[in-house]
């Protein structure tokens, strides 16, 4: 039997992603089996664990330790959720996967992306995305996009400009390194081209598997 | 500065190794610098990592995820509280350590040692034990004398003997593998003859690297 196609969105903070996703989902939904999520996604260990890194009084969590527990969050989320879809054969299009630990603690944080992948191979074994669509933009055009909206400002977004500008130059190593599996998007664009452009490559991939 | 010795207790259930390591930190403490911890070692963000392991309700853990979270734990303890000691070069004298989650996770669960290896390199990096006290029993003797004792019988004394028995072999296999630093001690002779193994051996080791 078919497996369902996975799907990622990954982009540093204001990139406009989870806006394009929203409306995708909103068009696309009944036409294709599909499944939204996004870590730690409901799941009950998996909340419990994300939990422990974002408690602002855990303030002496060593850079490895978050990266362990956001693999074993991702673990159970896969386990419980993303791969029962995906042996029903519904495709899944999850909000960050992988490559946010990749980036954001194996690049930004200095831990190194060969060892954050390396325990997150242990976790996820053979679910590498089908395709991954990387927003990009530059951090100080994300960041001012944030400031000037309504969305309630993060943990994330409160990191210095620095942090921002290193996700940024680790997603750009990763398009490379990954780039059979990683399609760019260029996210300054206006919306509505953001979303053509992305609805058109999704189209694509879903005819070619369920047609 | 010199860095204290890391010494680590291994062994089934109901080995004996936990009276024997009480007996000699009486013995052996104000006598070198030592302190004795086990995991979680009452670090904040330890213990809440193994209250989502060792919470009853959390049955549909996967065991890669138990894994990863026993590694997330270790690590933190490691960070917090080994790691300072050994810098003062006050020897750390640990109940179970990485050897455990190679045998219980990687043999007797069936993930695989050298998986559940690579992830604890990630967590522990260089601090592997300069020895480990390794108690041999085989397991149907540890389990009647847990089963004859007061302790309170834990979530691991129930799981079946075949699981003890694949513990047994898990351990056997590392006392192979890591003959340079494991330490065997015939638990099943009478504990005045198992102390005296081990406070000899712990004797030269500590004199070696204080005197």
């Amino acid at each position: 039997m078919n497996r369902g196609l996975f799907i990622t969105f990954e982009g540093g903070e204001g990139s406009g992603k989870s806006s394009v996703i929203k409306k995708l989902i909103a068009e696309l939904e009944g036409k294709f089996p599909l499944l939204l999520t996004r870590e730690p996604g409901g799941t009950k260990i998996s909340e419990e664990i994300r939990n422990i890194i974002l408690d602002k009084e855990n303030t002496d969590m060593d850079y490895k330790t978050e990266a362990l527990l956001y693999c074993a969050s991702r673990r159970q989320h896969l386990v419980e959720k993303v791969i029962p879809a995906l042996e029903k054969n519904i495709s899944v299009i999850s909000d960050r996967y992988l490559d946010s630990s990749l980036v954001y603690q194996g690049y930004a944080r200095g831990i190194g992306i060969d060892d954050v992948l390396s325990i997150n191979m242990f976790a996820i074994e053979n679910c590498i995305p089908d395709i991954t669509f990387l927003f990009c933009i530059k951090p100080e055009v994300g960041l001012n996009r944030i400031a000037s909206s309504s969305r309630e400002v993060n943990r994330l977004d409160l990191e210095k400009l620095d942090f921002h500008k290193k996700v940024h130059d680790g997603y750009m190593e990763l398009a490379e390194r990954f780039s059979d599996r990683i399609y760019k998007v260029d996210a300054e664009k206006p919306f509505e081209e953001v979303y053509e452009q992305v609805q058109k490559k999704m189209l694509e991939k879903l005819k070619e598997h369920y047609e």
